[in-house]
């Protein structure tokens, strides 16, 4: 029986066509793994793409270590788990380039769910699921990576507010003062609200901020588990912060420029707020993708 | 070169296990297929899934046969189109038993897109979207066929929002008359109803009327176009019929049996609505699944 | 401020129309789980849906206590963890039948993805990646559950490497002998089985072994590392073992028959296994849906 | 009643933090649309996004409009269908920046099934599906647009081809020149390719052209029609094509480097392949993102 090195190295072959490649890699890869914070070991599912890129002159990458890379950190978590999930990304990418001595550029994606214990509004706990994710790419110039979240919560609507108060103080003219005073019906749905940040060398960001940040953002946070007296608290607060996905990223800036002024102008951000319209069969959509520099000049 | 007669017909082969399937065919087969109304022609684009039953001694189906009914259908609509979604259906399952003569039973489901003129609160036209689903079963005892609407619209909890009322009446006693008299604000989403009825042999059920009957069952439809005017009222329309999941299950089943009233009482019915709770990040969920017979006993 | 009891109880009213529901309850509720097996703690993040009946004269069912029961037994899971995902299932249904009094049904579907460490051809560890599921109903007559996994790995046609062997045959009449020796190329693609069985009181099914019955009956399972040794070998053994969906399903109804024979003859049973045809761009499908009775019966 | 223009305009109000947005607008809007081809109309159900720029005074972007402006475009291409996707794509942007005066970018993204007849090899005709998209953008500079097609399709993989024959010729060394002369068995699969070009001004790219590139590109089309001998012939020809990811991207780089050396040097290119591994759980992936000029370049 031949070993590997006997066999074949078609990889390593001239192409047909001497194109060079951006990124060639493995995608939907879904391990878990251990991450560890300063309170809790946190276990993540992540959806894993990555890739290196590819000279003119290889036909093929040898795309099985970029499996045998992901397997070492798995097992290695397990053991000595690492502090976060873009510093996990950070490994990944620096091992890829080592491993793959042709290439030039190496990056990673990875998503997971992201359980976080949260309390509603009487103070019972409820495990609340997010969605966090890291990026990291490497070339020559060095590392850069990203951290970021998606949390759902929910946005009321502030246009609908407005028309259907002046609609009901035309038709109860005598409850004018009263009907400015209370928050009218609007129509309120489920918003999914994403913050990326870059996190520069010698930086550090929690995840968990980032939630709040979004959190905070929205018309209001969202839980799995409310009574009653919750339910009507969570619709009250809501109500009395109606937002625009256009306020959910406008509010959200404002807080993390408060938060990460210290951090170097061109760190790249991304906040994007998405309503699944409860009056409409699409969403509503609002985005910027900018630096902490344009948002600190007021940009 | 052999010509398909003359090469191994391995399907014909007996198994190394003879147990019967219940159930070999294809799925994921989507086609571009012309449906005639009366007073339009629509095109739907319906995922297939079709199969039959594979008797004990033989070891494979012929798929390939499947594929060519899925065609000569589409070929022929194109020409001379179906009347209905589910004679389409019904026309399959029979030409699948023509052409698996050792099949004893055939099935098919399709679900496609649908789209629909309503007009909005202010008359203005829109274009709105449904799914509209069609099953098909044949046996010796006969052909039984299914069709089915989902249908996206708004849904007001009736619970917050009395909750809301309560709390507000407490904090302003002197405006419990006016509170107890206007809509009060709660949490609202996105709805999916599902509606699916059989067609007994010899009636008809127009699926557009299914579409009327889940959007009356619901808070209030929802239209892709919206002026202000229009969203104060629908917001105002959702806020003053307040419906949890059960309640679109209910209505839609009572108008149901009024519409229907004339089918035969064994008619299966299932009617389903689920909604994307604006307050949470799971959804709520109410079905019943069902005979006419039942439904018009009040059961 | 009023407390929970004294806020309306809108969910306790007499509905409009008094139809009783089949299944009320909530969806797409994502949690983490420890489970504890013989040999390590696996941590799995089920969707969980479940499920109670609705009697006529009550217009909603109490939602939130569906989740307060997940949440007692996430948060149990993780001091003393449930010996497998059926067993939380059971629990499950359990408490929901006592926390919904007016209940006489209860349900709950889990599905999961699971992680499991696999040797490839030459030895080498990999965790593999899986569909772990669970289902349970309990009525007045007693309780039923489900366990289910979802494997893939890769079939080989053997109707197409016949047609080409005999192509070749005919171009290559000399070579005969040799061309009947070995396996010849044909199409090869993704095929995802299913397994579920029932669990009968008394009775213990381990999931692990429903993954190795999966795993041969496919031409081959599938692996995330397989160097090039590894990698012909795999091929080899996946062209040595041709099959159509048909063949995965019977050999898989073969290998549970000899393992659970001991099972009560009325045990649910389904085998389902589906091909993303890599020659067709939609998929092979089979199933049968039987009882284990029936099964040693030969049917 | 009050009118349209008498109700508030929250929209037009100062936001509390005025920060300028890259992207507002709506998502998931579906709608059927007629497209006119020179030999026959073509029916697409684009999902479509569309967005402008927002700017920092503004509270919110006037969403309603790009709804009307879609239902414009979607009820005039029934009397009067455009000529392709990208100038639907290309109108509508114009028409985002004159309904949103405010705005200085616009840009809007659509998907659609496509269907295209095709004959399987031998010239049975059969209707395969495909993935149409087109982007534009627009802005002070001009409008910059982009037609693409996704294509499913199956490759070979090379390596383990040449593994197993070295492996074969080590057993039977007596067949050594007959197993070099005939392709052997390897892993093949569902294989996704993806082709978008730029259009400059005054160019034209007829998306069946891209298709055709795309399906040479890969070891060979896929059908969903193939009768025993028509399988044959795929398996055959695609098992003498054997094809990585890299190949696929290389050689409709060359394809498409041949058919458009007429168009501007800075004219955009993305080609990406993913093929769904037979034998892992993971795909394979490989992209170039570039320009006509660096390809003309031999880069």
């Amino acid at each position: 029986m031949k070993d590997n090195e006997d066999l074949p190295d078609i990889q390593a072959q001239k192409p047909n066509y001497t194109y060079k490649l951006t990124r060639v890699g493995v995608t939907n890869v879904v391990k878990q793994i251990v991450v560890k914070r300063p309170d809790r070991k946190v276990i993540l599912t992540p959806t894993i793409n990555l890739f290196v890129d590819l000279p003119s002159i290889k036909k093929g990458s040898d795309l099985s270590r970029n499996i045998e890379i992901i397997e070492e950190i798995v097992e290695a978590s397990s053991e000595k788990p690492c502090s976060s999930i873009e510093s996990l990304a950070e490994n990944i990418v620096k091992m890829l380039l080592k491993k793959h001595p042709y290439a030039t550029h190496a990056e990673i994606e990875m998503v997971s769910d992201y359980f976080l214990e949260k309390k509603n509004p009487s103070g019972k706990k409820s495990v609340e699921k997010y969605k966090l994710f890291a990026k990291a790419m490497k070339n020559d110039s060095g590392i850069r990576k990203m951290i970021g979240v998606t949390v759902t919560g929910i946005t009321v609507c502030p246009c609908a507010m407005e028309t259907v108060r002046v609609t009901l103080i035309e038709k109860y003219p005598e409850q004018k003062e009263f009907l400015e005073k209370i928050p009218v019906v609007s129509h309120n749905q489920r918003n999914n609200t994403t913050i990326m940040i870059e996190v520069p060398e010698g930086y550090y960001i929690e995840a968990n901020d980032l939630i709040d940040v979004a959190e905070k953002a929205m018309s209001s946070p969202t839980y799995e588990i409310l009574k009653r007296k919750d339910e009507e608290e969570v619709v009250m607060r809501a109500h009395e912060n109606p937002k625009f996905v256009e306020d959910v990223v406008r509010d959200a800036l404002k807080e993390i420029v408060k938060k990460y002024s210290s951090f170097p102008k061109d760190t790249l951000i991304t906040v994007r707020s998405e309503s699944e319209e409860s009056i409409h069969k699409h969403n509503a959509f609002a985005e910027r993708v900018t630096t902490l520099g344009e948002i600190l000049n007021g940009d």
